[in-house]
């Protein structure tokens, strides 16, 4: 018996995560019956290659959900808000990767390697996807969860600028492009007066940063949410509370871009109900699916964002116990955020679903 | 009465913090007498400019120390280990910037923001400068623990370049070059490739780091230290426990590179003996010496090295209160690593001795 191939739409096809999407979608081509691609009315015609076939762009509308089975949304919050609510209503099945629906109750937040099962019971016909943030850290940290019972995580995010999107990759290239082969970086605000006009949060062309990214670093992610702490670090403290079933984790995340394209970096410290060793971490982070260890930092082997670019695992390095905590470990994990961190989560729950569909 | 000023030298005045130390010295220049320039055989006979002057650079040995009072070792380790002695032993006070004598116990580990009489006591005739990345954050840290009772630092750094010298700068500035204006970053291996052979190790052009510098971040920096820490995060945790007089003081450090050319910053998690409110904190950092409050994120306040270079102070933004810890503080420190992390803290100790020697 051949079962019939579930449809897909690709809402954002024509984005930063659109474009990991189609690659993805081209590397797993048995997957999928038909799939259409989606953005806004601005791209509509354009022509894009998916599974080695040229597709055409359609603008968003109601009817692009017509006979949809999954509907894969890579848009900015809004239009995720919007536009899920129709797709579903539509009968399709919802995997989302904005903001827009991670902590509503009645959408399940998913990390395949941690809670799979998650994604069956969707009450709104929805899934939601985490931040690539929280999902740079997950995989790891759950494995270590999964034997050491996980009581506690401190993390210092090293952000790369595409978790901004396109725009976020724009304004580094053009803000290197500016500083590159100069002297520029010694001197009091000589990078601000490149960049910008001194202003703080001025920074010359066009960017999604509060502050010049090129030869700095900005400790700001996001939008304010209080007391001094910024939206994506309580969107990690509150989704790997969701994600790990642990609604008292204590969590405290500081987020700052890094001038790097892709892959995110997280220094951890994580503190567990017991006693941790670093050779049974290490014995667990090296058969944890989705993570490589690489870890012999005195030969070179830690992860860097360059190493990890483009592959799909969460990679850890630099584990030690803390010299004054032996139920403590302190780590750094790095993530691709267009894969792991987006683009390949949403596929591999995307694909939970359609082996759901054709089981039926 | 006109005291004598006291006679200076200068050893390593041909490097990164020996630049630094000159323009410093130009803009204090009534305190010192003569001022001699010393650095390796190599530079012997160049000439740099201080207080306005051109200086004949003299190579190092046992007669630039006579008749000097008070010499600043702003070189390399196995430097400053080998020639201290000999400068003591002429009569000369050693201020050395270098790491061989940090933890020794009859050299004291002076930042006159919190330890300034310890410099008194200097049973060897050396006092030594603190590492760079516990400069960058022990003036802010240390106004804390005066009212609070500091109990446990778990710091992240974002370093930069610099810290590794003049080669350290050299480096992200040839990669720099090499990359600005290209597509790479986004593919697997792609910034390796086009800095060096792939080997986790090489980085292309010479470089100091133990990766790709440029979009890139590198956790690690110094030496292997053993049970998978660096040197550069065990100089912290000792440093600080000598400084702030704190033995038991927990501390765990991670130390990662960073694409920027000056001033480390670094994100602090601090657990006190008492609790702490944010107002009380930040009423004490706007008025602490040394320290710059620049706290109001949504609207761009937080410091980045881009407005701390070049600077004397260290800059402190994006403090909160930990959410599951009344006792805990997040925040995010700037200090320029070539002046407060290096010629600047070494100027102010050798002030204080002149001031000790003028007094007599
Ligand atoms: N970048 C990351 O690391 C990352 C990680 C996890 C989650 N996310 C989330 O994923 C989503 C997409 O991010 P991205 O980085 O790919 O952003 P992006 O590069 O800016 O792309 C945005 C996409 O949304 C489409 N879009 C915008 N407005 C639309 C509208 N009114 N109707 C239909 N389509 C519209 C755009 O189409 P046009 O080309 O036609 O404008 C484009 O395809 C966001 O919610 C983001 O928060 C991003
Ligand atoms: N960079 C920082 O942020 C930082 C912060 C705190 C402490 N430190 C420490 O400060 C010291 C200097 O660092 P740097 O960054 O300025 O290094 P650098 O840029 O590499 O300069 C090294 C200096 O030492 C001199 N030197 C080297 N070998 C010598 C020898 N055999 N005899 C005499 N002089 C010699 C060099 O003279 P030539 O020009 O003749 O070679 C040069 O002046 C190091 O111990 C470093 O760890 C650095």
């Amino acid at each position: 018996m051949t079962a019939r191939r579930p449809s897909l739409a690709v809402v954002g096809a024509t984005g930063a995560i659109g474009g990991v999407m189609l690659r993805i979608l081209s590397q797993h081509a048995d997957v999928w019956g038909e799939v259409r691609l989606v953005a806004s009315p601005r791209s509509a015609g354009r022509k894009l290659v998916v599974r080695g076939e040229e597709s055409e762009v359609l603008a968003l509308s109601e009817d692009v959900f017509d006979g949809i089975d999954v509907a894969l949304f890579l848009v900015p919050d809004e239009v995720s808000a919007r536009w899920a609510p129709i797709a579903t209503s539509k009968g399709a099945v919802v995997i989302d990767d904005s903001a827009a629906f991670r902590l509503d109750d009645d959408v399940p937040l998913v990390v395949p390697e941690i809670n799979p099962h998650a994604a069956r019971l969707r009450p709104r016909g929805i899934v939601a996807s985490p931040n690539c943030t929280t999902l740079s850290l997950i995989v790891a940290v759950g494995a270590l969860h999964a034997e050491f019972g996980l009581r506690e995580l401190i993390v210092s995010s090293y952000q790369a600028v595409s978790s901004a999107g396109r725009d976020g990759v724009t304004a580094l290239r053009e803000q290197l492009s500016l500083v590159a082969g100069t002297e520029l970086g010694t001197h009091p605000g000589d990078v601000r007066r490149a960049l910008g006009d001194g202003a703080p949060t001025s920074t010359g062309p066009f960017s999604p940063f509060a502050a010049p990214v090129a030869l700095n670093v900005v400790p700001w992610a996001g939008t304010d949410a209080g007391d001094g702490w910024s939206s994506e670090e309580l969107a990690i403290r509150e989704e790997c509370r969701k994600v790990l079933g642990l609604p008292e984790l204590r969590t405290s995340a500081t987020c700052v871009y890094v001038p790097v394209v892709a892959a995110h970096s997280m220094s951890v410290h994580a503190r567990f109900e017991n006693e941790v060793a670093v050779d049974r971490a290490h014995e667990i982070l090296a058969t944890a699916p989705g993570v490589v260890l690489f870890d012999s930092p005195a030969s070179g082997d830690f992860p860097t964002p360059s190493d990890v670019v483009g592959t799909d695992p969460t990679w850890v390095g630099r584990v030690r116990r803390s010299m004054d905590d032996s139920r403590a470990l302190e780590m750094f994990i790095c993530g691709d955020n267009l894969r792991k961190g987006a683009a390949l989560n949403v596929a591999q729950i995307a694909e939970s679903v359609a082996a759901e569909i054709t089981s039926v």
